[in-house]
């Protein structure tokens, strides 16, 4: 099948910005339609002559395409350049690895920040409440648009580990393996109380302006760092805050004020302020309510195996961090009870350390040769070298 | 020692506001002088001929002086009405309970919102920054006031318990029982990162004007609800916010939008919003700030075992709850090992609870009954009726 798209030039690691015009629209779980859509993504690797060597990674909360290339805007590494690259787990000399922004992003997918082709104004509020399938179904789009029917794999952590429980449910028949990281099959009560904290910061800033801040030349930037600073203390475990600050000062003796007395504070407050930098206020809002409303199980009456009904020729490998308190160990668990009742082949690791939700972007052993062995053992299996 | 003290009428369960004149400021930690000084306080029961059954109650960070009788602004029962009053652990009738609000809290005693004799203004940041010490020794100069030697015991939760080690520490001879619930010896990195998180939602509030909001006419209502919903998280366990919770929707259906969807959201909310009718935000900046600070051993070498040195005479009861991750459990073990250390006599129940932090609060009879058990053997010990 041949669709319209135009791919712009892309950094040195390949991609750019896939265009669907408006006769290609996304269908939405809400109802709407979103059209024309863009899905900016990267690439990293060659695409084999029997194209069977593809791997989609997905991204996290405020992760983008972004994964193994430096970030325009910060110029850091890219998120999971301790995975993807020579010699790490996923190596592009091997695999061709892609990695697009989410709809509802502000990275180059189509998001509140993109222009309302009926206004010629970002959409802002006017932006569809989109969900985890709704993104699944765009980077179904893409996958499909690159010429690739099968997926090696399809890996990600955090949301993206909703994701690649999402293609399980949606796409079966165009992957072969999977690799869900530090995820859950939907949002507990207290998930979904920390992200409202979060909206509720930004949408307390009088720049938010119902949204429109963009159209007015204003930004809420002081609501949106309160809201990654809340967010942040849950992707790192008690442990590891107290082993990396603990009570250390910021300097000779307490300041009696409200300066950053603590290095704790110092270190939140750079994540807050940095963080608005790179980030888009109605993008948090759109993806958080769109995590808030993942629960994979409710589309399958409320049986979660249901969901991976037609994945069993799936090869699963759900890793967890036994310190991850914003989706602890017991919720992988749960999907794998799930994948083994549905008959999928599952391997499941609980990866001891300290580290917290966050520990898989991090230096982290273990998840490094448990993510080796999964895909080195899955690429033997697909005759691939 | 007679003190120039003067007391007003108070409410049916007697109290009122103890007021010390300019010549006898409370001296600070920070070496800043407050004067004059105003301490709300509610009493229940009558102090007995020896002066020997006064017990003092500690609230925590957004507590005051209602403990057992109705809240004048929100009209609800005081917030330890089910520990305090008759047949009840703390009975009225055989003690005489003695409950104050802190100094740089909002509910009488003297804080950020009070006039500044300097200016003849509300104090707002030129109020000098304070501490649970200072706190404590606003405490014993009212006890003292009130007439009373020795405290029968000192009893706090939270915060409260924070008061009750600094009392073993700094005043162990006017005391000979202590019950400590759900507290910490110190403040640790979470802890203070969650404050930290507040108290940028609040000072990000442009209607927080640098702390002058209140000679300004206005009110950070927006940033002190978000710091209210991101600490009642805190309070709350995830099993707890699963069961009450789970994803339950507040109608049928989703929204599709930014409302309230799930019932946690609309409970956040609901917490936030009512929580700016009762406090004001600079003493929650204070309060919180005194806890950040609050590192007993440090004044001790680093040895928390000197803190309770001279309080071997005291017997002390250490309660924790199993599902209290603000305080977890391990703290209170802390706690203990350093009264133990110090040769004091100590009881520790750690209570099996899913309810969280904020079980001292609630229904819990193995809470009940530990206090019960404890008050009642002390009592006997000193014999009291």
């Amino acid at each position: 099948m041949t669709i319209a798209v135009e791919a712009e030039a892309g950094l040195a690691s390949g991609g750019g910005v896939m265009r669907f015009p408006a006769d290609r629209p996304l269908r939405l779980d809400s109802g709407a339609v979103l059209a024309p859509l863009e899905i900016a993504y990267e690439t990293y690797g060659e695409l084999n002559a029997d194209k069977s060597n593809a791997i989609l990674v997905c991204h996290a909360l405020t992760g983008d395409q972004y994964a193994a290339s430096p970030h325009p805007t910060t110029g850091k590494p890219g998120w999971w350049h301790k995975v993807i690259g020579p010699g790490l787990p996923l190596d592009p000399s091997r695999f061709f690895i892609i990695a697009s922004n989410v709809i509802g992003g502000c990275m180059g997918s189509t998001g509140p920040a993109s222009i309302n082709p009926e206004t010629n104004q970002p959409y802002g509020l006017a932006f569809p409440m989109i969900t985890i399938a709704d993104m699944v179904r765009a980077q179904a789009m893409l996958v499909e648009a690159l010429g690739v029917e099968t997926l090696f794999a399809v890996v990600g952590g955090s949301m993206g580990g909703m994701h690649v429980q999402q293609w399980a449910a949606d796409y079966p028949e165009r992957m072969a393996n999977a690799v869900c990281i530090a995820a859950a099959p939907r949002h507990s009560a207290q998930n979904i109380a920390f992200h409202e904290v979060g909206r509720q910061a930004i949408m307390a800033d009088p720049d938010w302006r119902g949204g429109a801040y963009l159209t007015l030349g204003v930004r809420p930037d002081k609501g949106l760092a309160v809201a990654r600073m809340a967010a942040h203390i849950t992707y790192l475990s008690e442990p590891a805050l107290q082993r990396k600050f603990g009570r250390e000062l910021q300097r000779d003796g307490l300041s009696w004020g409200f300066d950053a007395d603590f290095q704790v504070e110092s270190y939140l407050r750079h994540q807050g302020s940095t963080f608005v930098d790179r980030f888009d206020a109605n993008s948090y809002l759109y993806i958080t309510r769109a995590l808030d409303y993942f629960d994979l199980a409710a589309s399958y009456g409320g049986v979660l195996a249901g969901a991976f009904r037609n994945a069993r020729h799936v090869r699963f490998c759900v890793l967890s961090f036994s310190s991850d308190w914003l989706y602890p160990t017991a919720e992988s668990r749960d999907i794998v009870r799930a994948l083994n009742a549905a008959g999928c082949r599952t391997s499941f690791v609980e990866i001891e350390t300290d580290k917290g939700h966050d520990a898989f972007f991090l230096d982290e052993p273990l998840l490094d040769s448990a993510l080796r062995g999964f895909i080195n053992s899955a690429a033997q299996a697909r005759g691939l070298s």
